[in-house]
């Protein structure tokens, strides 16, 4: 597998646009349009926010129905909680995206990120989307990452390519973060491709493991947002015999996560308002879901996000966040190191010049927090920011 | 039901004291100790974190076995996550009170409060229970409530008395807070005492149902901590005859849960770094479980929360938070008030002017947020702060 530029573009035969639509005030880009010249196979992944937004109900109907090959995706506006008006504007968008391409409304999956509550200039962005069509292009990856951004301070894209059954296969994408950091700037956004020729099963096999293990592994403040989705547009132009399984599946897996993982730590990284970088392995649990369960414990308590922003080995907070887990827990097994320090063993601190060298490891911007619970063998990690007073700035900020 | 000074040594025949032990650097008051000059019944409940400090589980055993009718608690050092010396060291603490008010280990119940992971100066506090003991006063509450604060700004007692079956009873108590809000500072702690004549089966049932709606319906960070504990100690000196059930232990009950209700929301106003005392009532769940899961959601939102902070009506993120917190919901028959502003009717925003006029609900000191899911008749009441720049701040700071 190596590294390819290109993003979302990247493979064979995929194209992409962003523009201005006169959505956000800033004049920034705020519309984005992806394209797939053959169609052959796509999956998506959405929040499981039980509230969706309008144009989560559009693209899954048109995964049921269709062969998606377009998205349309605007930023600054989630069209989220806007009743029968914010499905019809979702429809128009996905109407004037298959108008503009020629294409069947039912090949069209349509995005939204930002505000929640607000109805849609529709108008402007049915009238942008033409020009949009016209300017699509093998290089458009990027401008497409850029028009997807939020309150995203760099665009994210990835590209990887390998051979499979003695073909090459690409695989790309871009992404929006950063969960819901920004003041009702709800959503976290990655568009996929591949020029494999895959089935419909095995690519929404994949692509639900894949986000699994990456995107559903990041969080930020611990929020799903309403709009949160993960599709993957698959074209088989690579010519590779069509994967149904087997170790050609599994290669096309290894890849297709490894984009997401890509894409999903640099939304971490790029959480607004952050100083640390936090990754929380815990091994030792009876089953994968409590590994997970107490990652995540770890990773969303308030307490210990606020100890990394201080530099802080505080290894009580993460103890109790563990028995917070509601998962089985022996506390005399326990064993907690922060980077190579260890901080925890049997349950017990290691005393004043264990945390000492500790501290040292939180003063890195990446902070690697081991924690061993030694009553089984199931592991898993997770990402995570620190939280911070510009965190707090930031969402705290009136959202006009 | 009439309010009543003297806190926890309001009703008859209670004693307390307060003074510093020196575990405190500050050389304030740590240690206070409780007494009832009868035993009659006792009750206790626990945090659900599953790492237990090691009073809790001396007091749990006391519990079960003795009949309780004296509290030694520490201040300054939560005796947490200290193996085989933290569980002796509470035994000492029990052993230590009951020489010295001349009764059994078993009828002594031991809490501590403070840093997780040090061990306690246990020389220091079996040293100064003895003066302690000679210093008991039933003029002691406020003394007592004040030598069991960390980062509290406020002692806090309350008391109540009503006629019960033609005697005056006394419900009083005294607590400290707030959640976890100050590093490694553990715990939520609170001692409630009576002389109302009730059997142990009784007020164990009373005190899980009142602590279930008011400690239990308080977040500040959404963390439980090690050390949480509330106990009850009976006297019976009041006289009535013994409460078994019926509408004399509904009127028991209604007193108990008033001075819980009131010790649980001092320590929500009492939370450190907040600006916001956050109301939240959630009406038309389908279930009990549901309606308190909903309210949860909004109340440990980092998000809602920080919108509290910066006073902005924000509903996109309480609907955010409903779509997180794992009930059935019907989007589109949500509504949603702020203070007496409606700002969602029909699961969709009323627009600028509604928003406008919740903004100036969202200005006091005091938010109402008012939320009707419209799917049956079940609802639940939680209490929070905010998430503030100065939570951030003092949860950041280092621990020395």
């Amino acid at each position: 597998m190596k590294p390819m530029p290109g993003g979302f573009t990247a493979p064979i035969g995929f194209s992409a646009a962003g523009r201005s639509a006169g959505i956000k005030k800033t004049h920034q880009p705020d519309l984005a349009l992806l394209f797939s010249e053959a169609p052959f196979a796509a999956a998506g992944v959405f929040t499981t926010n039980r509230i969706w937004a309008a144009p989560l109900r559009v693209t899954e109907e048109a995964l049921r129905r269709g062969r998606v090959r377009a998205v349309i995706c605007n930023s600054g506006n989630a069209n989220a909680c806007t009743g029968a008006r914010g499905l019809r504007d979702a429809r128009r968008m996905a109407d004037a995206a298959a108008r503009a391409l020629g294409i069947s409304s039912r090949e069209v999956a349509v995005a939204s990120t930002g505000v929640i509550g607000l109805p849609l200039p529709i108008d402007e962005i049915v009238g942008a989307i033409p020009v949009l069509a016209r300017s699509l292009s093998a290089r458009g990856s990027l401008g497409a990452a850029r028009a997807i951004m939020t309150t995203d301070t760099v665009p994210k894209e990835a590209a990887v390519a390998a051979r499979i059954g003695g073909k090459e296969v690409t695989v790309g994408g871009i992404a929006k973060g950063s969960g819901m950091i920004h003041p009702n700037m709800a959503t976290m956004l990655a568009f996929l491709s591949t020029d494999a020729r895959v089935t419909p099963v095995i690519l929404r096999r994949i692509l639900k493991q894949a986000v699994g293990r990456t995107f559903n592994r990041i969080t930020v403040d611990g929020d799903r947002s309403t709009n949160d989705m993960a599709l993957i547009l698959a074209n088989g132009l690579a010519k590779n015999g069509t994967i149904d399984g087997g170790r050609q599946a599994a290669a096309l897996a290894e890849m297709i996560e490894e984009i997401c993982k890509r894409l999903a730590l640099m939304i971490v990284r790029d959480a607004e308002g952050t100083t640390k970088f936090i990754e929380i392995t815990v091994s030792g649990a009876r089953t994968p879901t409590e590994a997970e369960r107490a990652a995540f414990a770890v990773a969303t308590s308030p307490l210990v996000k606020t100890a990394c922003f201080g530099q802080d080995p505080n290894w009580g907070r993460i103890m109790a966040a563990l028995g917070n887990a509601e998962i089985s827990l022996r506390e005399e097994r326990i064993g907690i190191s922060i980077g190579d320090a260890p901080v925890v063993r049997s349950g017990t601190g290691l005393g004043p010049d264990a945390d000492a060298k500790a501290a040292r490891q939180m003063r890195k911007r990446d902070i690697v927090l081991d924690i061993r619970l030694g009553s089984g063998k199931a592991q898993a990690t997770v990402w995570t920011s620190d939280l911070s007073t510009d965190y707090v700035k930031i969402n705290a900020a009136y959202r006009s």
